[in-house]
């Protein structure tokens, strides 16, 4: 039921990546769930993980081999997350490494390995390992789409996005994939995204055009404020444009990439929420005017989680005095009733604190009636802003999350 | 669908103490939504109000008058809050409190009004002060059923819990009343509690008993982390038991009191969790072993209101994993992973950070089968627990909220 996203386009080839994705039996029902990204020697990679605690033992495997040397391979599994499996998770997460790197004439260390799934079960390693040749032999200039479709999860439908600018008067292409549904609350990165463009770029400014991408994208999106174990999410430049390499963050060519990225990163994170779990509206949260910058992110997540904000939402019920008392339980730093106001859409809701006298309810019914929804808070007390977008709360939600495992 | 909570049972009378309750047609439906309780001269009263900053007009104006001098009558309404109302809701709740004022020759500084309902829709003032009259006359000992079901709003039962005990050797009585099941995670008390013991006790001792009995109680408890705009907790002490007064808060007389309001305070704060909206479980969340308060306070609510967990305990799936996410993002001031243990009642699901080699799949389902589940977590750093009570999240919880207003 994702609200305003459309089945997934013919992505655009990066020069210098190659892409492919099946079955390899680990989802019970048959559904593509093993996917192989190849990048051409010579590669930038950039990649934050999540800041879960528990994080995943792919993702402990994946930092140790970023730390060692550049990545030419990305695996990538669904159906099983090899999160909580302790010890013997780390050692299926490198046996599946290494038998990859022996098919494919490199080292362990040059493969980065994902997984997104169930917590807690074995990793299927032998199903994998048996996957790999015909994974390696699918490899195509354009498999995006089948990579696409091999990391979706309890995604409804596969998410991808190309994107074509110019750096100066060279043109570059970025075509980025993700998947993610439910416990999205990404704290770095979202369950899972690859960003890929062919733009020459220096390992430093493509580190922090992934930071600055994700701060804005990725990182201002929530579900169900459940951050996951296996969030991942990676850059890649492959250097193969006709162009000089981007050496400083403070140039007109980084900005342009970072501009083109940016939008990249938006549609991605965006197509998350509007494919959340159950969801039936997308809702943007705009915080203005607050005192710092943690009241403005404070405030919005505060009312992007409510669930009482969220079941409104969902049914359509323009019910503001909750969204009121999400405000008021918010842990801010200033906060002065006299100067609050609230939008929903164009529609004043709250002014000075208090309900809008030119407020009519049939005006508030006709903005949540709409799929797509604008939650304007303005705190009046500051300069700070932030916008961060989420979904309502479903019965699907809750069908979903009931029968995950079963 | 209330979990291990039955029908209220005939509540005792506390010397000194009379109640009322009526319909005054502030509900559509016509069910009682309007309670009287009289405090006799000379008793104390300590009360606690939310921390919403956007607290409702009858807040506003029952901490006024509570400043101003000793509270002899408490009038509370059901089917709409008076929040978000601002000037005219202030009119509104201090013109009740004038026209009942006359009616009782009393001063409206002596009467403290609480609503508890819709938020943003004016008080039908009207209604409640044609009503006055006869719930004045239809004060008695034995109102407190009366008043009870006036309270009521999504509650599926009345709450209420009567207590006899001995300070010395002078018998007493505590009887209290309570409602709420959504929008619960009270910041300072639940949506409404009133709780009257003829005990004599001076206004600081009972005060300091208030306090400390809400913190074990009501601010343990959360059903969607939704605080109220409403919340307001009130004990009373009548002084009509036959004993000196209390006067020191470090005293064996001032324990027994503390001890046998901890009981009521806790079976009242239980009792709103049980009926929680859409409850079919009622979990109790143990964390142990934190390095401090906060993180064991901190680590309780984010898995008391991890949606993931709470789907998971609707369906009765033991998917321990979602806990360990849980866990994993908490905002903790000391995580070691590798010392972390998790229990599901007495199975254990998590040792030293990774799945128990002895854990199954069946013993885990064992527990999740029941309706009273404990989730254990011990983080093996520290001295510090906490205990909170909480519910699952259902399709009811949705059905409720979706169609509150409808």
């Amino acid at each position: 039921m994702a609200v305003g996203l459309k089945p997934i386009a013919q992505l655009q080839p990066v020069p210098g990546i190659r892409a492919s994705g099946l079955s390899a039996r680990i989802k019970k029902s048959g559904k593509p769930d093993l996917a192989l990204i190849e990048l051409a020697t010579g590669s930038s990679c950039a990649a934050l993980f999540t800041r879960n605690a528990f994080c995943a033992a792919p993702v402990v495997v994946a930092r140790q081999h970023l730390a060692a040397t550049s990545p030419r391979l990305l695996l990538i599994n669904s159906g099983n997350a090899n999160a909580g499996t302790g010890e013997l998770g780390l050692q299926d997460s490198r046996n599946c490494c290494e038998t990859l790197a022996a098919a494919a004439g490199l080292t362990p260390e040059q493969i980065l390995p994902f997984s997104t799934g169930v917590i807690g079960e074995r990793l299927p390693t032998r199903r994998i390992q048996e996957a790999l040749p015909e994974l390696v032999a699918e490899l195509r200039d354009d498999g995006w789409n089948a990579a696409a479709e091999a990391i979706m999860t309890t995604d409804t439908l596969a998410k991808g996005v190309s994107h074509q600018t110019q750096i100066g008067s060279t043109p570059i292409t970025i075509t980025g994939i993700t998947k993610g549904s439910g416990m999205i609350r990404p704290d770095m990165a979202t369950l899972l995204a690859f960003v890929a463009t062919d733009a020459n770029v220096t390992p430093q400014v493509l580190d922090e055009c992934l930071r600055h991408a994700v701060a804005r994208s990725f990182n201002r999106i929530t579900v169900d404020g459940d951050t996951s174990t296996n969030d991942a999410c990676v850059l890649i430049a492959t250097g193969r444009a006709d162009m000089p390499a981007i050496e400083q963050t403070n140039s007109t060519e980084a900005d342009a990439l970072r501009a083109g990225l940016n939008q990249v990163f938006s549609e991605l994170a965006q197509a998350v929420v509007r494919d959340g779990e159950g969801a039936t509206k997308f809702v943007t949260i705009d915080v203005t005017g607050a005192i710092n910058a943690t009241d403005a992110s404070e405030l919005a997540y505060t009312v992007a989680h409510s669930p009482l904000v969220k079941t409104a939402l969902f049914a359509s019920d323009p019910n503001w005095g909750r969204i009121l008392a999400a405000v008021g339980r918010a842990p801010l730093q200033l906060l002065l009733l006299e100067r609050v106001s609230i939008h929903l859409g164009s529609v004043c809701i709250v002014r000075n604190g208090a309900v809008a006298e030119d407020y009519s309810e049939a005006a508030g019914q006709a903005v949540m009636d709409q799929p797509e929804i604008t939650i304007t808070i303005d705190l009046g007390v500051g300069e700070y802003q932030t916008r961060v977008w989420t979904s309502d709360l479903s019965y699907d939600y809750v069908k979903i999350n009931a029968e995950y495992r079963s």
